[in-house]
Formats: C-alpha cells, sequence, structure tokens
C-alpha cells in the first residue's frame, strides 16, 4: 500500500517517483485524506530534488485528472493552442485565435488574469462591454465548434488540484520551482483539450524567466510535458526585452487586436501573430510547411476572414460586436498625457517588469486579487530600444482617470527608460525555436 | 516584522538565520501561530540546506525556551551530565550516575526510553520494584540537591517544541537530519540544568550513526552547540560495534551495573564508566586531569561509595534498595536457554543492531511504543568479536518467559553473529575524543 510518508521519503532521497505515486499524493491531497503538511513537505523535497520530464508529465496529468477535461469529439477539425508565459503589451491570443479559425484550425483558449506586472487576456477581452469570460463547459465546446475559437476563463471543475496545490505553494515558498510551474500551466491548457499546443515562452526584462537559459529550459520542458501526454508541441522563445506592438492596457489592448487584423498592426506583434499562427496551422496539419501557412494567416488578414472571426466570437460570447468597426465603443480614459523625452540619445533599454507595473498602478492591473480595473487606461510606447529620440519628442502616451494614479505612472515610467548614447542590448522577435 | 513564509524562503535560499528569526519560528509554532504545513516546508528546507553550529544552537536554546527549565541554584555544587546517543547493552548512566555524586559531582539526569533497537536508562530502572522516574520538578531538583544524582524522565512541561516538531518530523520524512536530531536531544539535556555535558556518541553497527565520518560530525555539532549554550562539553566516540557489557535487557543490565559498582563488572564496560566519570570530573572543576579523575571514580568503586550512593538514588526514587545486595530481588524470567556454537572458529562479527532487536523481540523494549516492556527477560552475550570459540561451547545466555519469543530471538541472533575463520574488525572502546 502506498503511504505518503514514503512518497515525501523517496523524493527527498532522489528517487523517481512512479505514475502510481504521483497519482496516488495527487488524488489523495484532492480528496482532503493527505494533510497540508504532508503535501508541504513533499512540495519542498520536489522544489530541492527535482522532477525528471516524466515525473512532470505524470505529475501534470494527475493534476489534470483531478477534475474535468473538455470533451471535443464533436469539433469537427483539428485542435489547437497557444500559451505565452506573459509579458507586458502579449495581447497576440485576441488577434491569433480568429485567424486560426479562420484558417480551419479549432482553437479551445482557457486563459488566465494579469498577475503580477503582466496583463492577462481575460481582463482585455472583459473591456469589450458584454463580453463573457465564463462560459460552462458545454458552452464552451459548442462555441470552438461552431465559431472555430473561444477564449475563456478557467472553469470551477478544472483541475482543482492546481487550486488547492497554488493556495498552499502561495504559504510555503515553493511557488518557483519551474517543474511545478510547468505542470500547473500545463495541467489547465491540457484539460482544455487541445491536440496540438503551440508554447510561446517570454524572456528578458519583462518575462518571469529573464535569462534565456532559464526560459529555454522551461520551454524544453513544457514541450516534453505535452509530448509525454499525447500532444504535439512546440516552442518559441520571444522577445520580452520591451513591450510587444504600441499598447499595454486593456482596451488599448483590444483595439491594437484590431488592427492587427486588419493589416494595421505593428510590425513585431503582426509578425508573432504570423509566425506562431503559421506553426499552429503546421501543427495542426492545415498547412504542409511554414511558408504556406505564413501565406494562409496573413491571406486570412488581408481578406478580412479573420477579423470577421473575431466579430463572431464576440457575437458567441456575448460583446459587442460593434467594436470591431468602431473602437471607440469600448471604455476611453477621460484624459490622455504626452510624455516628452528630456534629452536627444538612443533608447537604450526599457525595464519591461517596471513599465507592467507603471500600468497596473495607472488601474490597467491589479495589485491584489480583489482590485478592480480600469479598462480604458494604459501606455502606448512610441518609441522601442534602439530608436532615435529628439528632445522634447513623445515617448509615450499615458490614457488616465486620475492624477495620482498618473504621477505615480510616469514617475515609474521615467525609471524604467534610459535614453543615451551607444547601443542599446536588442534581441530579435523569435530568439529560438524547439521542436 | 517577521513572516513565517520569509523564514522558510530563507532558509531555502540557503541563508543564516538569525537568532530572532530561529526563536519566532518556533515560538509562534509551539503557540499554534504558525501552522503545521509551513513547520513542514520549513523542516524539510532545513533537511536540505542544513544549520550552522549557531544556528543549530539557536535552534536548541528556542525549543529549550519553549518549556521549563530545571533551576539548579540551590545545588551546592557543580552539576555535570552525560548523554549517549545509545546502543545495545548500554548501562553506563546507572553506574556513573552515582560514582560521580560520590565523588563531589552534581548529576542532574534526564533520560529516554528504549527506542528502535536500543536499550533506555529509564525501562531499565524500572525494572527495580517501586523505581519512579516520573519526578517533579522540585522532587527532582531536591533529589540531586541532597542525593548527589537523579534519573528521571522527561517531564510534562519541558521543551514541548520539541514534542510538537518531532511529532511532524516524524510524518513528514524529517527525522533524519542531523541539526535537528542534535537540537532535539539537547534541548531537554539543556533544559535539566546541567553547567557540563558530555556526549557519549557511539560508532558501529550497533550505533544510530554507523560510520566514524557520522559519529564525529554529530558529535563536533553537539559539542558546538553546548559551547554555544554557555556549557562545558566534551565528547567520546565510542564502540557500538559490539554489546556493551555482557548483558542487554533490563533487569539484567541493573545488575550488571551493581557488578560495575562492587568492582566485578566487565573490563569495557567498567573501563568506559571510568574514563567517562574522569571527564565529568574534569570538566567539573573537582579534578585536575584526567589521571586524578580516574583515581577518584576506582576509589569510589573500591570504597563502596558508588554503591552506596546508588542505594540513596533508589531510597529516594521510591525504588527497593534491597536489590543491591540481592539482585535476586529483581524480576526474574521462568526460563533459560543456552545457545552453543555450532562451528569452532573465531567470533568475527556481531550485527549489533540485529542483536539489539533481538532483545526486543524477546520482550525486553518495544516494536510499538504502546508495548511493555518485560524486565525479566534479556541476553548475555558470552563471546565478543575476537574471541575464540568451540563448537558447543555456550556463546550467549537467553532469559526468556515464552517459547514463541524465544524462539525469534535465537534466530535473530543466529544471523547476527559470525563465527569463522580470520580476522575480526576489532574497533577500540574509545575511538576519538573531542574537546
Amino acid at each position: 500500500m502506498l503511504t505518503p510518508y514514503e512518497i515525501i521519503k523517496k523524493k527527498r532521497d532522489g528517487g523517481e517517483l512512479t505514475r502510481e505515486e504521483i497519482f496516488f499524493i495527487i488524488d489523495s491531497f484532492t480528496k482532503g485524506e493527505i494533510p497540508d503538511y504532508q503535501m508541504a513537505a513533499f512540495l519542498m523535497a520536489v522544489y530541492f530534488r527535482k522532477l525528471n520530464d516524466l515525473e512532470t508529465a505524470l505529475l501534470t496529468q494527475a493534476m489534470q485528472a483531478s477534475g474535468k477535461s473538455m470533451d471535443l469529439s464533436s469539433v469537427p477539425g483539428p485542435t489547437v493552442d497557444k500559451h505565452s508565459t506573459g509579458g507586458v503589451g502579449d495581447k497576440v491570443s485576441l488577434p491569433l485565435a480568429p485567424l486560426v479559425a479562420a484558417c480551419g484550425g479549432f482553437v479551445p483558449m482557457m486563459s488566465g488574469r494579469g498577475l503580477g506586472h503582466t496583463g492577462g487576456t481575460l481582463d482585455k477581452l472583459e473591456s469589450i462591454p458584454g463580453f463573457r469570460v465564463n462560459l460552462s463547459n458545454g458552452e464552451f465546446v459548442s462555441a470552438v465548434r461552431e465559431v472555430g475559437c473561444a477564449i475563456i476563463g478557467q472553469t470551477a471543475d478544472v483541475a482543482p488540484a492546481d487550486k488547492k496545490l497554488y493556495a498552499l505553494r502561495d504559504v510555503t515558498a515553493t511557488v518557483d520551482s519551474m517543474d511545478l510551474i510547468a505542470a500547473s500551466i500545463l495541467s489547465k491548457k491540457l484539460a482544455a483539450g487541445p491536440k496540438s499546443l503551440l508554447l510561446d515562452v517570454k524572456t528578458g526584462s519583462g518575462a518571469f524567466m529573464r535569462e534565456l537559459d532559464d526560459s529555454r529550459a522551461l520551454a524544453r520542458l513544457m514541450v516534453a510535458i505535452c509530448r509525454n501526454s499525447d500532444r504535439n508541441a512546440r516552442a518559441l522563445i520571444t522577445n520580452m526585452d520591451q513591450p510587444l506592438g504600441e499598447a499595454a492596457g486593456n482596451a488599448n489592448e483590444v483595439e491594437e487586436s484590431l488592427s492587427v487584423l486588419r493589416g494595421e498592426g505593428p510590425e513585431d506583434l503582426t509578425t508573432l501573430v504570423v509566425e506562431s499562427g503559421a506553426r499552429m496551422l503546421e501543427m495542426a496539419g492545415l498547412v504542409k510547411n511554414l511558408d504556406q501557412g505564413r501565406a494562409r494567416i496573413r491571406n486570412a488578414i488581408t481578406s478580412g476572414a479573420g477579423l470577421d472571426r473575431f466579430r463572431k466570437m464576440l457575437e458567441r460570447q456575448g460583446g459587442d460586436p460593434r467594436v470591431v468597426d468602431d473602437p471607440t465603443l469600448l471604455p476611453q480614459a477621460a484624459h490622455r498625457w504626452e510624455e516628452t523625452a528630456d534629452r536627444s540619445g538612443t533608447l537604450l533599454s526599457i525595464d519591461t517588469t517596471a513599465a507592467g507595473m507603471a500600468v497596473v498602478v495607472l488601474g490597467g492591473g491589479r495589485q491584489k486579487s480583489t482590485d478592480d480595473v480600469d479598462h480604458a487606461v494604459g501606455v502606448r510606447f512610441l518609441k522601442k530600444p534602439g530608436d532615435a529620440v529628439e528632445k522634447g519628442e513623445p515617448v509615450f502616451l499615458i490614457d488616465y482617470n486620475d492624477e495620482e494614479r498618473l504621477a505615480d505612472c510616469r514617475a515609474r515610467l521615467e525609471k524604467a527608460i534610459v535614453i543615451g548614447d551607444g547601443e542599446p542590448r536588442r534581441l530579435p522577435l523569435i530568439l529560438e525555436e524547439i521542436d
């Protein structure tokens, strides 16, 4: 008979846990049969001894199996999703899901809210009047089947083990374990049911993993988990050393997403959408190679098919579809502040975590989980590292509703940005690909 | 303000905890203000990151401070105690405490019960009809003051943090941490109040630390804890590769202790008593050097002063003092079995843990903490490693009350002992001294 004590001790001593042991400890913990103190000791042992790829995949599967998974068998085509580890201005999911759907993929996307300095897809979508992120499992599956994509929050019955584990990790200093992070993310992504998953692992000053080595390790691990769980997976390691696109906030990110769908988006954001979409189509078997994939996605932009699919998604999820043609229907801030350069030179760097926090304090994110988000406020980054800046030239625009918050936001942005002489560090948009 | 989260994280990341942090976490845990799950994570972090000497001393002091300590200020002379890490046949405390008392030392000894394969001083003393190990704090202090020595169990108000921590360690696989072991032992020993402490750290097949390196590390650590806690301390690393003396059990160990006090004890046991006593007298400042100390202890044997002090200790603690002159008043087993050698040769080794378990299954120890001990049963080891053995010659005597238990005991002893040709490994009685 398995005992929690022996499983803790085995991991403490560096042993490899079996499928049976991992499912036992997660299942018993979810049911309340293993006390928190034993699980806390287990988690700390995992923190030190780590899990190998197979153990991490089994942990992910056990956490997924603790709740319900979506049954996508009624969906008449290949299912494919994307997950980003998060950053500032990362609104890729908003144009990407409808573009892939317009190309024949089915995108069952379960997303999250803003966390720390990063924005959240759900918060952005909720700036669209009426948009519902809390579909039932049945509504979600039928939306994916009939629209081709849906973006919702985690439903209550998905991966309850993850919720319980996360709460315990949060108070026992066992959050920052890469294995536990990967298992937590993927237990929910796998429960949403896609056959293929593209992982966008951010790196740089605005990413949770700032160093390329760490980002690469997380990307490799997540790809391994997916494959050990019978999913296609591929990872891109992408630049979060600066905001993605120009807009960071909520309504302004929806607006920028619409500009991508109209073929008028910022180049970095549009490129990442096209490159991500091409890989999703290839994994889904809808194109023979990446060049075909890129062409299909670009075509769905040019033809307006992506924009049309976005409109259908809004209709299906209760959002006001008129925002597609008239973004002024999105929440608008009362005031705009134009921040100008106090010297001429080159923009050398943006501390992107600090820039994200500047948006949070403006009201665009949450400092506590109970805070309300002001969807109307946000920052537009007019200059990126490497750009020449003239003294007096605008560097950002800040849409705000509150003078005190503006002052805090400005102070943070001023510190976050370095203008000077010399050469900036410039990461390519896509640093590496793991497949 | 200190938070448990930050203390867990600091230790997880290899930081050195301050006095304030250690006292905070132990004090809050004892009061129930820190939940078990945070303490479990902390203990596992300690298991991996370890504590340095000062942190371990502070932990020991915090655990001691969680309860009451004996006030020995009324004792009219130097206080000195001895602690052994335990083994088979280790009855040193029984003759040692009265001998040191007879030489002018005051010995406030708080002892334990048998654990695993090892015997316990309290169990041995309880084979003396009427002997009480549960004195109140006041009775204990006055017994030490007036008799010169007392041997009791841990009182309820000593180191409650240790009891609570041990229960948690027991179910979270955090028992076998040398730092936590040392702090647990010494929190209780220091609470008993002696100014000087001799540590007898066993090594070999019957010790908890079988390897000399581990025994040495534990000895060094315990000496460091005592010194960081303002006590004199010294450690001996001694041989537990074979039972100490001949007798292992309870009543038979009391009888052998009396033989030491009469100057008729086995040589190894007598030597360890003399060497231990000499060091205790030296630490207590009662003699100028070890040779003087040895002479004083031997003189207390020859003069009968030690035996007399033992009798006084029995009288004070409710034991029948007549056993001193008539050991047949101790519990006697119904039967004796004489185990003979099935071949001639040299006794090469005794697996002393297995030999200890053979005494436990006979009824001389506990397999579960709720088991009763049969004080009358025991084993007498007639041969030691290096001794020549003739086929048919007796190797042990087994005093028993139950045929089934005898069979189990014999089977274990047969496996534990190797008779053959060649040279045995023979450890010296005292391997090293740390002072």
